[in-house]
């Protein structure tokens, strides 16, 4: 019996300049502890990339634009290595900011925050940026960007961020945002939590200050999110971080179930987080407990990798970049109706 | 010079059968470490109650209600320690779950989960619950608590949560909910992202199922939600976990610094998380980082206590229970005006 | 089948003043998380002490002393709720620096250290020490400690530690300490990796500076710690931190079963420890992998409570302090032979 | 001011194909967070090995070897781009293991325990290894290895493992091991809690039932060690987790700057960890917390990187690799005297 145990040896990774990161990754596939998980998120990944006519969802938390991880996510759009997804307002805050010429700073998270405070200097972790600038980012949604929404009309945060890339990619100094990209390539953008970012009060000044009445409807954003798991012929996530957007996106396998009485739990799924399962909150659970509850697969193909996205992603997104130089796929075309329905339809491209 | 550094020796807590509670995290604000950090926890919090005409938030993200914690709240609620509620989506909708009489039931992590769907049981950590209570829930938001929404009316998720506990109030089985005790003393629930939830799916539903028309204005939340931080006199924040509760009361201090062009931002601060700061997230940004962003005052008193909540909050709470057999408090209450204007007065009240 | 599985309902904790320890742990054993498991904690401890004829060890790693949890271990010392105790030489040195007389001070981690530096103040997280007090504790033992050593003796810690507790016990300014505690009590001290510390290198000073031939020989305590559960009745662990000592503990599982050809795992077992398993170090692996080992028996009541134990022992403590107002065990006596060999006997006593 | 703070903007990382590592972590210069100080690990360790005459050590706590990292380590030794090693009984054990033919295997976290148990299968989180392998390694050290040493001789750790790695050299499967590469390249080995782990109740069986009297003097360790700190040049350090090989090497610098009267805080340090310091142990103390101490020195660069070493570690190796395809170093030569004073010449090397 333990001869089927002990199957697969390890094999201590050796190490040679030159090697590139596909193979680094498949290397560590023989290792242990996080390391193998790392290579084995590559696999899953790609193993959602071959499955026919799958949708492949990321759900982003954290302060990854800050953080650097701004193209990477882009890259992973272009590519079309992710279909739909679903972030944080800050993200999409901090992406526009970046859009519109505005900069992050290399910064210390040993500082005093007094005296930080004193220049107008906002810290996250690491990363300083200038109040100043968020201001007037704050002003150009307010002014600008406002003018393009229609008072009383029902907005759901996908079509906020539709047009927000529509918007952003006319006037942009660096067209290659994550929003910009959504929009070109026909990645919908959800952000369930728009109203908790200076994106979501910006709007909501437009409408205080300057008499408007816009609405982003937050219902609208379920029943729009539900219906791609309900349509798609299967189903995968990708998780940086956990918060909002992951349940968020393991709740449309709940609502896609209830609506078909079929069975749509996600079969492939991957998180990247530093949020341990011991504390009970959904942000760390296991994919294992969310087959408790029919949101992934009995038999998915799943891991967690336990890491900062900051290092993970990285390596990740290489790796992928190597495996995939060239991937077809069938690509999801999302065409929401009026009546809230969705029209799915899957183009293959080579990309 | 090293004298002045070297001032308050710490004292090696002693042990003694039928030590109070707050006797307890008073000896304890002499030691170090995480267990100084929660006595302090107790002080600044009771600092808050002491300030006069003071706001008090708290945000509280986790599955605090399926861990047991509801009725801490609800005590929190009626003694009126806190004045305003953030929460998520879930603790509301499990809270409503165990106020209609059902249960959440012990369990274990070191489980089979591919068992536990077979029977429909679902896990939250090491606690489970029947599925079918669930969707019975479900159907019960659906179908009965949505004949009281008025279509096309746009609900803040607080006008929600007022409505939701006054017809709790009426029904429930068990009456001692957080709904029904925020319902009943004046306390506000906002739910920035109760979309993301089945209490935000299940409102969905009345809508595509029942031909309903529920709006849920996020932008509303925002709106009402920075009134408060610009009326009142001073404000606390307690945070139990981060998340969106966390990152929403903290950009009320911006909005509201914003909008009244005073410093508005929180001259109290608790956070009991286990959410670290070198991740970069906001759930776990010190308070520190957030002086930074004028969120925090610069002269704030503040603690950040690194514990599971279901662990710190029961001491805690405890402790304030006795430092505070009658609390006598000027007490907010908050009338929303049609046109989103706030009225903030006080009443002293002994509680 | 669900009836099985969801039997137990979690019960929400209640809030009221004047509520005792006990009875705030009694009541987190029915609700979920960490809450539960610290309250679980204090009954598998509690089950330890009820069980006939079994030796307790207790493993503590982590500045515990420094971080005023010294007169929380003496307290489980002398009322005999740990039997054996296995720590690190920091522990035992800040043990002797409080019983000297000196202390350590309230501080904090935000803090600029190279200001410390030049007023050589030595920062352990939030609390700070006299340099100076150190440089006197290292000379006193270099001086006076070691002059009751006799060169050329091949001594383990136990006997050094024991030594040490003898001495202080004469001229030590606080006689409550854990070494003075142990001595007086019968519980062995190990420390494994005793050259590891202040203690250590400062014994090495006196051979180095004053031309002794102190030895102390590693592998005699391995000799000695295994006899311990070669001989028990049976063995229960509890780990503070992880770390040496709580390999030290469990490999003496292992040993005594190659020794006796029995299995000798240990059949109680709780850690309080904030160190998670995903990371793959012996620290933080659960008892469920220990298990696999045989150095956890397969039936141990086992729990593995995630908080800083300076939250969690302090409460744990006294409840337990609670629950045995009076405690009548056999306290295993212990007495080592110059072959090596331990006698091991029990003595009924009240405490 | 804030031109002088708002300095160096962030560069989103770019994605491309074929790039290489060495690439990937110059990028992540320009990046936040974790990802950041991993990128900046790289560079000062690389300041290390410029640095004229310094000695480099590495301390590594965790089961690094069964997660695969032996050969990662074994470059590091055989490139010297390390001088000392300091590290667990464990990892050597397990090198020594491997070195046989032994092997490791992958296996996973999700398993019943109490079967593996019954397979006499050992689990290190998702690695399984055959528990026989294990006995048949212990039966070798106590029966085959032990005769090398000599009765009553005091060992040093460092000399057990120079015994180890000399006499593995000739018998070996795989001459690659760690223990041999240190033993070929003059890299001395310290393993200061020897004794906690398999290797150490190996030799301790050999004293129990073969009637030797090895002794393995843990104050020689301290007496050997030290002697580095005192006589290099510079010295750096990189920690591959915390535990004693971290507080070990930093101790080094206490000592050394006791016996010197001058400071001798190493001047470069990494650490590679998931250990935070809000837990207050030394595992997770910042290095800043360590400049309190002059441990550290004041002007030191410094790196402390939050991430799993299984994942870490590969990235920041193949970077140096690259960046030092050809390493001119001064590498440190070491020589004990039968005093216990050390003789340390450097040799210019091309590695």
């Amino acid at each position: 019996m333990p001869r089927k145990i002990l199957k697969y040896p390890t094999q201590p990774l050796e190490v040679w300049p030159g090697r590139s990161i596909r193979e680094l990754t498949e290397g560590m596939l023989s290792t242990g502890f996080q390391g193998r998980k790392l290579a084995e998120a590559v696999e899953v990944w790609a193993q959602m990339l071959r499955k026919k006519q799958a949708v492949v969802w990321l759900g982003m938390s954290g302060a990854m634009v800050p953080a650097g991880m701004r193209k990477v996510i882009s890259y992973l759009i272009k590519r079309r290595m992710i279909d739909v997804l679903v972030t944080t307002g800050a993200n999409l805050y901090h992406d526009l900011y970046e859009a519109r010429g505005r900069k992050h700073y290399i910064g210390t998270h040993l500082v005093d925050d007094v005296k930080l405070r004193k220049y107008r200097v906002d810290r996250i972790y690491d990363v300083f940026a200038d109040e100043l600038g968020f201001y007037k980012t704050d002003l150009w949604i307010e002014r600008r960007f406002c003018k393009e929404l229609v008072d009383g009309y029902r907005y759901s945060t996908r079509e906020i961020s539709y047009l927000l890339g529509k918007f952003i990619s006319k006037v942009a100094v660096d067209k290659d945002s994550i929003l910009v990209s959504a929009y070109r390539s026909g990645v919908p953008i959800f952000c369930p939590a728009l109203n908790d970012s200076a994106l979501g009060f910006s709007i909501m000044f437009a409408n205080r200050r300057r008499n408007r009445r816009i609405i982003i409807d937050s219902l609208k954003d379920v029943e729009e999110s539900s219906r791609i798991t309900e349509k798609a012929k299967a189903s995968g996530v990708v998780y940086i971080g956990g918060g909002v957007p992951k349940n968020f996106i393991q709740q449309t396998a709940v609502i896609a179930s209830y609506q078909t009485r079929h069975d749509r739990s996600h079969s492939y799924a991957v998180q990247i987080s530093t949020e341990a399962p011991m504390w009970g909150g959904l942000s760390g659970c296991t994919f294992e407990e969310a087959q408790s509850w029919g949101k992934i697969h009995r038999r998915a193909r799943k891991v967690m990798c336990y890491s900062d996205a900051t290092i993970a992603l990285p390596v990740v997104a290489h790796a992928l970049s190597e495996k995939f130089k060239r991937l077809r796929r069938d690509v999801p075309v999302f065409e929401w109706k009026k009546s809230g329905e969705l029209e799915l339809r899957y183009e293959s491209m080579k990309l």
